[in-house]
């Protein structure tokens, strides 16, 4: 008879994270596990023994289903980075005590970089200790920065959101005739990366002109251009709409939200204010152009509206999930599943499993012959990436006119 | 043989105005009106002659069907408020040149409170100039505000945008399980009624906690208090998410994010910059606090988000559209359609008209007896209201994964 299962989540959440959370219980049910666990708020909730017991709240395919449908992480999540084994060996003995209690013998974990060097520091210390655990990494993050794997489960669904939003918004900034351009500025999630920004460029179609500028992270921000680019712009268009990522930096590495803020910008409580890229840039265009200017954030928006998930990153999302935990079953450890594409148009995909030394704490970027129009556009080649990725719907369902969840307010009667 | 007709839309857009433009084309093309002429730009196109042919764009009942599902006002709109009758008779007599030139008899007009202002004011000038041309009023605002009609076509789906969302990141707040709570401040629109920030209330339910906090601007905001309710809630609760609207206001009559403002909050190019409620009050949060704080706008998405219109709005909106074109031929004029409710669970409805005199210039607000807790929430009596007109779905059609719209970019191939 095989152990038990325990599956955390971990990262910032994204609206298919619970569909992996779904796999993993189907691959559990029918390999016949007894107890199937998940840490409450990630590793940090199983270094504090806060385990919940999945049978609680799950128990039916109608269940998994509505889990599905459900953004945000079912089980709560953490940011939390495990230290070097070496001289915190006391933190890993406590982890396998902890394990070893429960009877478990498969961990899945499912999360982005930081996540994966979870992975990769247990099955680590699982090797050199002899320990009988099963560690499995699942891909996920809105981000889209885990190597290896062709695209990371959670972009689609973000992708979809904010080329949805942006179709919406450039329609919304068309309306107004007025004699003066007005320039809009939308932000968009993406520190390092800018795989989401990218994604605002999918907007455009017959129906629709798409964002005119896109600014990534990739391509140092040079603000005077920009100025000169609005203003060449504004000659000949009345709406104009540029999506920036939240990470520009200027040449001397400075963030862009850094660059309007100074000793005196403090607030009532000398607190001092800070405010986005598109924020500033916004302040910038005005003072520059003369123009009106607005900005939008699409903050955390973007990573749980999952009623606009988009079905074939909820799907991938079900699958790695499941394919992960069936793969510790079979006794693999210490491994990511990826998702490989085999033709983009048909859209062909399939799952493959790397070394988690791979994969962690490696970040990967937009590539630079992608980023073209002197670092103000993406290739045909982004889109040709991306288009497969946001489709299809996984619609909600709905009573009383609103999406509805499962979450763990309410215990189910437990037999 | 009747005239021809003209409709114009007018001030912010919402997700279903479009849709109310299909309904005043349905019923011209059920009563052989021979064109249909759409103002470029509201009032503002008309007085600059820009005008154009509906025909060139809109032909066929799946054209309609698109036109229903296209956010933003497809004309194009503007914020115009028309001068006086006494002393700019110019204007007008400019006005009824165009129509009588192109044989104008119907004169439909779609939007909130100024654009009623200009029904009458247009009407007045035709009774007293003994002009065979008549105006009829189409209301449409996601702010509520308008009198006399039980709600405005376009609330319903900015509500329902607005739950939605809220449910969405509520749960996202709730998945971080840190030590400190997390404090979401959201920001709504409405700058002087608080029907769409009351809407927050809306996502509460078995499967979601709803807002902590709902403050509107009808009532008198005070920072003291508001500081002393979140180190209240913080003492029992980690997540903690409170709906603000962008009006409110202190008891000087300043506006919440006027007070962030001094000389020295000015950016690098010497430009005042402009937080809003929910950014002042975050700051506020952090620095009475130290709990973390972060906030969310729906900015103009809460006006344009099509991709989740509701079905009972975007059918009242159509409703209304070709219950004013139908009135008009019907020779009635100098009145605004409105919709009244004989039953709210279940919902039946039926329509009414109202004399413009009655419903220009005149705001409404959310009753005072609807505001409970210490002005922090809204009572059943809002719940039971509010419910019925976030119902259903019209979904989008979607092609490539993302909304399909009907738009002026290309014209159709014209007989």
């Amino acid at each position: 008879m095989k152990g038990n299962v325990i599956i955390g989540q971990s990262g910032g959440p994204t609206a298919v994270i619970n569909a992996s959370l779904a796999g993993v219980i189907k691959a559990s049910w029918k390999e016949g596990i007894r107890r199937i666990y998940g840490m409450h708020y990630g590793i940090e909730g199983l270094l504090n023994e806060d385990i919940v017991d999945i049978e609680d709240y799950i128990v039916t395919s109608q269940d998994l289903s509505l889990l599905k449908r459900t953004p945000s992480a079912f089980l709560g999540t953490c940011r939390y980075k495990l230290p070097e084994i070496e001289g915190n060996e006391a933190v890993y003995e406590k982890i396998f005590d902890i394990l070893d209690k429960k009877n478990i013998e498969f961990f899945l974990y499912n999360g982005g970089n930081d996540s994966m060097d979870t992975i990769k520091q247990l099955s680590d210390y699982a090797a050199a200790h002899n320990k009988k655990q099963k560690f499995m990494g699942i891909p996920k993050t809105i981000d889209n920065d885990l190597p290896l794997t062709d695209h990371c489960p959670g972009y689609g669904s973000a992708a979809k959101y904010i080329a949805t939003s942006m179709k919406e918004l450039i329609h919304d900034n068309e309306s107004y005739g007025a004699s003066k351009s007005t320039v809009l500025i939308v932000e968009i999630m993406g520190r390092h990366t800018g795989w989401l920004t990218a994604s605002a460029a999918l907007s455009k179609d017959i129906d629709c002109s798409g964002p005119d500028l896109i600014y990534l992270p990739e391509v140092v921000f040079d603000v005077e251009k920009f100025v000169n680019k609005v203003k060449d712009l504004a000659r000949n268009k009345k709406s104009i709409v540029i999506a920036v990522s939240e990470g520009l930096k200027v040449e001397d590495g400075r963030f862009l939200c850094e660059l309007g803020q100074s000793s005196e910008h403090v607030d009532a409580f000398g607190h001092k204010k800070l405010s986005g890229a598109a924020a500033y840039l916004a302040g910038v265009v005005t003072a520059e152009t003369g123009l009106k200017s607005r900005y939008v954030e699409f903050s955390s928006l973007q990573r749980c509206a999952a009623h606009l998930a988009s079905r074939c990153d909820n799907d991938e999302a079900y699958n790695v999930g499941f394919l992960a935990a069936k793969a510790a079953f079979n006794g693999e450890t210490g491994k990511m599943v990826s998702i490989e594409v085999q033709s983009r148009d048909p859209y062909i995909s399939s799952y493959d499993m790397f070394d988690i030394h791979e994969v962690a704490n490696v970040e990967r970027n937009v590539p630079k012959n992608w980023i073209i129009n002197d670092g103000t556009y993406v290739s045909d080649e982004y889109l040709d990436y991306a288009r497969p990725l946001i489709n299809g719907m996984l619609n909600p369902y709905f009573a009383g006119g609103l999406p509805v969840h499962l979450t763990m307010m309410k215990k189910r009667k437990t037999k």
